[in-house]
């Protein structure tokens, strides 16, 4: 099932299920993949920032790989970035023969001009083999590597094993219209560009060309949701769905806090059993999770009052 | 008109309006400031980031600063960072000569500990005057420069003249409890504390504790009634109030480009003549353009829908 | 007398001389710019970095700036940078209009991509107008901005009225000659090259095909020596003297420490009167003027030493 | 042979060899280790920055370290620094194991405040266990985190096992006597003070009370010597060695080009059969590999020279 550039659809992040004692649940990790499936996502990806990953040590994070790809029945992504390029062949040559999909690889935070951010890019496909799909990871409020579109197709025009690029660069509308504009006048190969940051841009992402997301939202079921119905081009439909989520989204999409908050209502979803993470780690407060049940309690009634104001509402909504 | 810590309410961030020229169109700057007030601000700061201040040289900083305090009949707070203190004191001097109730100085990106960002504002105080009230502008995200609440405590212990922090802390949430949790304990004397940030958690940092909001968003007078309903303490009104302006709110608040989307707006409602900014600018594409007109139209459009579902569902809203 | 890409020598970086009470020191800078002449620097930059320009409010600028070019008998470059176009536009017209031989340019440190690098250029020329000669400063360490040679010669190519540049990137010997390569091969026309760093890497950067220095080293009249000795071509002669040189060099160039060291060796000389600086400022402690007074009393001991050892020494030296 | 808080002399960085394919070079690891005992170092530090670990995968990195350890008759220091804390424990856990004597950790880039820098060190020792000693890096020109003297207390303070300091801030001087007073005044406990750098400012650190140096010069016989003659406080005799190597130390000192440098001398030195890096790696231009050579050449004759120069002119020197 390799990775190809025609990915579409929701391809979530999973995080890592700790104990309270901080060693790897492998039980919530398959409840949570089951739920994945179940929710109908087109991929997962393991490993990614919000996996945790540099906390794990070698094994553990080949065995959390190895462990979803055996029990997942869609494409599995595999975050390897790494500091240098030797654990990056390692973890992917191993994930790789184990059966997963493709790997995912952010740019180290010393790369400072195009040509290193393209250089890194080409010695990676070398390092890992030229026969590995990956995906560019392009986070630049993270990762502090701001990639131009230019930077983003030299990447693509290089590298034949390039299929994917998680776009979560911020604001990142335009990148997605001139990326899809080279695709049009042929300069670029097609890629699959899959949105993160939560997806706080889902609405208008969809409408500009995404062919879906990747990110960790604690509802991947509404994700899939969204997508479907922003890709379906039913535009008030879609942004309707999406106002109503907007609000514990922008709560979820705060820099250091973000796992913190998804791990909880993972938790609370019965999904997770412990919302543990390792150190070094943010915390909620008691305030913190009670304006997180606030925002559940919201949509929860919103869900509900939704069907109720669209049966009065619809038919001037849409001729609008 | 001092600025003092006790200021509450909406202190909107004004833009400057320029011609298509580039010339400062005063006429514009005029009913601008007549309209924040018909919208009821407390306050207005000029000068800021949003206000393309190093982008005027001193004589038309001085001369828009100057025009909006003469013109408004509420404290205009004016934006003085500068790259030496040299600068800072000329045009601090000049402004509260001429009327100011206070200035805003952000941190140098250069300040990496905690005491090189103590010992920069205990300069300030000093280079300004230590008569002169000041804020403190906390934007991790925009100036580099981390901030911790001990940091803040310091600065505000050392100078009476420190009267207002802008809060645009990211997530900020715990430092605003944190801050009023020093104010309890008796280690920090009050001070005002207005969020920025284009009001993405102002739904939560009224319940906070905060004293008002300080952002450019293009609806000072939504901002006015979010500030109004947050701070009543009537959760779920202030609440689907806020919810139905996010999806703008998050619009606006993309970093670079939030002021593009800000004039376009101000321009559509009739307050400025042209949405003209200075070089470096963001421009919007006309897809961009379409994205924010129908953000406008579903504004709009839920504002009325609102009345009618409140009227279908206040009752078990609030019962809830 | 305005500058051209033919510039070559020592233009050095003049500091602005303070009272203790803080004002500008006219007398000194009278005799600091007699003295420059003395040493036979081609020229002299004003307003750099290491001239506090930005502790100077726009008059107190643009009369050292003045007074400056009104004694020199040399160009002289004035530093120019502000962080808008405005600011920029208004102090380059008044210098260049009072006798300035060009302008001197540093990148803001918001610039990531290539792309952005040369539109600010292109922007700063048409701001500061496509006739006024100019410099960019290329100071990576300090601006947190990295132009490769090819950026270089974008802006180059781009912009008639680019006629220099100051060299600061470390490493920066390949740099150079990849420059000079570019010249040579045609695909760039030739600009002058000047480096700073405090002199760091002078013993290299003449054989790489530099035009000469521009920097504050406390020792101008060493510079021109260096460069002279090192553009003549007698490689162990220059590197000798260089040698000599470097520890105090060295010691200069410590980050944020460089222009106390530079007050301090210039008052001890007798071209200052004192070493004030203004806020924000780092001190020299009384341990580390007693190490710049070693450094001086070993520079003196050399002097007299090396006359007597290239005696002892020259023919086996010369014919290695 | 734990590491303690009364090391002293030169504590070697060492580089790991590679064969031309990249494999690593047994022999010449060997062989490298065998000649630093004869140039008598006082300890080796494996896996540091100049050792290319995150170019090895785990098995490698501890293999390398494990020969050095078995091989070495001084103590050992392993470089564990690494995105997490479960890596950092594992390798941590297997070289103590192995008989290392201490582990150096370097902070991640994220760190902002003086809290978090402490915490993260905290941390640190309870994640790789209280009973193993480590060593600080501090060096913000590479890790962009810049650590106050009250912060490095805080550790000290907090941490039993924080034996030693690695010392690399610039500039970086008054830090060493702000510390040793720090001890003076009882405020802190004794710590090793080990210099790197490249040991640019040794002659003066050695005068404000450091205990020696830990750097990978491509010389550490020279640095052996250095040390000694400057702590044992023969001021000119050991300024006057300094000075002759300094033209390669602050050649060596490139950032992204010194190891390559380094290396290419210890093949010159017939210490390493290669001087192969791993990728991504900066490789020297034949200019730049003549440049060596030449400043090697003048290394070789000022030695000679110099025993000349002291017989001719020591009795004024010392007198001075």
């Amino acid at each position: 099932m390799a990775l190809d550039n025609n990915a579409r659809g929701v391809y979530v992040v999973a995080s890592t299920p700790f104990h309270a004692d901080g060693r790897v649940d492998e039980k919530s990790l398959d409840r949570m993949v089951s739920s994945f499936i179940e929710f109908g996502v087109a991929g997962i990806t393991v490993l990614g920032q919000m996996g945790e990953a540099p906390k794990l040590d070698y094994a553990e994070a080949l065995s959390v790989a190895s462990r979803v790809i055996q029990r997942a029945t869609v494409p599995v992504i595999v975050g390897v970035s790494a500091p240098g390029f030797a654990a990056m062949r390692a973890l992917t040559s191993a994930v790789m023969a184990g059966g997963a999909a493709g790997v995912m690889i952010a740019p180290p935070s010393s790369l400072k001009t195009d040509d290193q951010i393209v250089t890194y890019y080409n010695d990676v496909a070398q390092a890992i083999g030229n026969d590995v799909p990956f995906v560019i990871q392009d986070y630049p409020l993270t990762f502090n590597v701001t990639m131009t579109p230019t930077v983003i197709r030299r990447i693509v025009e290089s590298n034949p094993s390039c299929v994917m690029l998680k776009h979560e660069d911020w604001p990142g509308l335009e990148k997605i219209t001139t990326l899809r504009g080279f695709e049009d006048d042929g300069s670029m190969r097609h890629i699959s560009i899959l949105c993160g940051n939560s997806g706080l841009f889902l609405d208008f992402e969809t409408e500009r060309g995404i062919d879906g997301a990747m990110t960790g939202y604690c509802f991947p079921d509404m994700l899939v949701e969204m997508v479907r119905l922003g890709m379906a081009g039913s535009r008030d439909a879609a942004h309707d769905l999406f106002d109503l989520r907007l609000p514990l989204i922008r709560y979820e999409q705060q820099p250091g806090l973000g796992l913190a908050v998804r791990k909880y209502v993972l938790k609370r979803r019965g999904i997770l059993a412990s919302d543990t993470q390792r150190k070094p780690a943010a915390t909620l407060s008691s305030q913190a999770k009670e304006e997180i049940d606030y925002l559940l309690s919201r949509i929860a009634r919103f869900d509900e009052r939704a069907l109720l104001t669209r049966a009065l509402t619809s038919t001037s909504q849409e001729s609008d």
